[in-house]
C-alpha cells in the first residue's frame, strides 16, 4: 500500500496543497487563492476542504499525516501561531488542533520558509547535505535552517529570523524596530526602494528594474549590485557561524542571480576566512569547498517541506521536541 | 568502581589537564606553561605526562577517555588541526592520532572555544539547557555553539567563528582579510586599540583600561560602550539566528561588565525583534525571555569540555560524526 503525506502552503496569496509520497514524488495538487479578506474561518475551511478533497482522491492509501507551512513563527508544543502580522486574525490562534478537530487527522505546523527549506533538504537543490541555510528573497526576506536532516527551531521557534540579520548598522528602518536588516537592503521590496532613491521610478516593481538593469541602465545595475553585497555579508556571518556546506537563495528576485551575485560573492570572499579556506581544506576533510546557490524547487519547496514534516516524525518515532 | 575522564586545555600560555568524574566532580587538576618555543615534540611529552600523571593518581579506576582542547580548527574525522596560527608546528599535525599512539587510550579534539561552550553546557552556565552560544573575549574572539547538547561542528570542524561576524562593515582591518569583525571591535586587543586611539596610552592592556574608566576617565569609559555595541550587534544576529535561550560571555574583559553590557543591551534590544519577543511569548511557550549571562566556569570552561567528551559520546554510544 503506498504511503503518502499531504502538505499545504499557507501564503498570503496563495494557498496550496499536495500528496507526495514517501519517495518524494508528488502525486496531487490543488491550489486556489488565499482569501485572507473573507476571514479566518473561510481560511480554514479552505485548508480543510483541500486535504479532503487530496485525501478523497487517494482512496485506500495510508495517509502519513498532514504538514501545514504558515507565516509567522510557531509555537511548536502548542501548534500556535504568533507574529503572524500578514494573517493577524491567525495570530495566537490554536490552527494544528483546530485543522486536525476538523479533519480526525494528525497535523504538523511549520513556518513558511522552515518548511521550504526542508523542502530543498529533502528533494531539491540540498538533497546530498544534512546541514544548510536557506534564504527566501520575497516581499521580505525569511530564513530556514536545516541541521542534521530536521529544522532548528529555537526554544520559541522563532530561530531562522536571518531577513533582520543587521548588514548595515546605519542602514535603513525595518518594521522590525532595527536598522540596516538585510531585508531592507536585499528582498524584493528593498530592489524598489533603491530604484525610487536612484529616481529610476516611483512604483517600479522589482522584476521592471531587473528589467531595466539587464537592458544596460547603469543605476538598475547599481540596485542589483547592492543587493548583492549586502547578501554577501549577511552569507559571510552565516558562514562563519555554521560552516555548513550550502547556502540557497530562493525567491522572486532569483532571475536576477547573474546580477547580484558577483557583488555578493565580492562580500563573502572578503568577509569569511572560513569560505576562503573552505576551498583549502576540502581535499582533506570534505569533497567540496562551501556551496552558494539557487534553490530548484521555487514555490513547491514549502510543499515538499510540509509534506515531509509527518514522514520525517514518522522515521524516527518520536514527538516533535521543543528546545529550551 | 568510579568513571572519569580526563581533560586536557591547551592554550598559547599554559597547559592543563584535569580528571573529572561522570558526575561533573573535578578530582584532581596539574597545570603548567605551555612551552611553545621548545618544539612541538616538547608540547606532546608535556600532554602525555600530564595525562599520564593524572591517570597514575586514580589507580584502577575507569578511564573513559581523554579529551583535549586545542586552538584552530580541527578536521574531526581525521584528529588533525589546521590554522592553528600560534602554534604554526601544530598546524596539520595529526594530534589525535599521536597523542593515542603514545598513551594507548582513545582521544578526542576538540576546539578550545567549542570545549569551553560545552563546560559551560555541562558543569556552568548552561547546565538548565541543551542550546547557547558562547563568546570567549581575550586576545581574539573565539565561538561555541551547543545545538542538543553537542558541539555544532560545520563540516568541516570551523563552524562558530564568531568572532569574524562583520559589526562594522567599515570597521577595523582584521587579520582574516575582512574588516569590522566583531574581534576587531571587542575583544581585550580591541580595547587596548581603542585606548590608543582615544591618546588614553600606547601601551595600555585592557585591564589598565578598565581601571581607567572605573576611576572615572570618560574616554576609557567609551571604549567599554564601543566595546558593548560591538557585542550587542553580534549578539542580536545570533538570537535572531538561532532563537536559543541563552547567550554567555567569557574570558579576561568579563570583569568590565558593568562598563560594557548596558550599551551591548541597548543593541540588543533594539536589533532583535526576537529577543524583545522571546519575553512576550516566554508565558506561552518558555519560563523565560532570551538570557546573556556571563559564564561561570572561568578558564576552567575548556577543562571541564574536554573531559565531557568522552563521557558523551559514550552515553550514546556512538563515533563523531562529522557533518557533510
Amino acid at each position: 500500500m503506498t504511503q503518502y503525506a499531504i502538505g499545504v502552503d499557507l501564503g498570503g496569496t496563495n494557498l496550496r496543497a499536495a500528496s507526495v509520497g514517501r519517495n518524494g514524488v508528488m502525486l496531487d495538487q490543488v491550489s486556489g487563492a488565499t482569501n485572507i479578506q473573507a476571514g479566518r474561518e473561510f481560511v480554514l475551511r479552505d485548508i480543510v476542504q483541500s486535504i479532503e478533497t487530496l485525501r478523497s482522491r487517494r482512496g485506500g492509501e495510508t495517509l502519513s499525516g498532514i504538514g501545514v507551512g504558515v507565516p509567522g513563527f510557531i509555537l511548536m508544543d502548542q501548534g500556535l501561531i504568533v507574529g503572524a502580522t500578514n494573517m493577524p486574525e491567525f495570530d495566537n490562534f490554536p490552527m494544528r488542533d483546530e485543522i486536525e478537530r476538523r479533519l480526525g487527522a494528525k497535523v504538523i505546523l511549520e513556518n513558511d520558509a522552515n518548511a521550504a527549506a526542508l523542502g530543498e533538504k529533502w528533494m531539491g537543490a540540498g538533497r546530498d547535505v544534512d546541514n544548510l541555510v536557506l534564504l527566501t528573497l520575497g516581499t521580505g526576506i525569511g530564513g530556514g535552517i536545516i541541521v542534521n536532516g530536521r529544522v532548528l527551531h529555537g526554544y520559541l521557534g522563532m530561530a531562522g529570523e536571518l531577513g533582520h540579520i543587521t548588514v548595515v548598522p546605519n542602514g535603513n528602518p525595518c518594521g522590525c524596530g532595527n536598522i540596516g536588516c538585510l531585508e531592507k537592503h536585499a528582498s524584493a521590496t528593498a530592489i524598489s526602494a533603491m530604484a525610487r532613491l536612484l529616481n529610476l521610478g516611483d512604483d517600479l516593481t522589482a522584476e521592471e528594474v531587473y528589467r531595466l538593469a539587464i537592458g544596460g541602465n547603469v543605476r538598475a545595475i547599481s540596485v542589483f549590485e547592492s543587493m548583492g553585497a549586502a547578501l554577501g555579508v549577511a552569507l559571510a556571518n552565516l558562514i562563519n557561524v555554521f560552516n555548513f556546506p550550502l547556502y540557497l537563495l530562493s525567491g522572486g528576485p532569483l532571475p536576477a542571480w547573474d546580477l547580484f551575485a558577483p557583488s555578493m560573492f565580492v562580500e563573502v570572499e572578503r568577509r569569511s576566512f572560513t569560505y576562503r579556506n573552505a576551498g583549502t581544506y576540502r581535499n582533506a576533510g570534505a569533497s567540496r569547498g562551501t556551496r552558494i546557490e539557487r534553490a530548484t524547487l521555487g514555490n513547491q519547496a514549502g510543499l515538499y517541506g510540509a509534506a515531509y514534516l509527518p514522514f520525517q516524525l514518522d522515521s524516527v518515532n518520536e514527538t516533535p521536541r521543543v528546545d529550551v
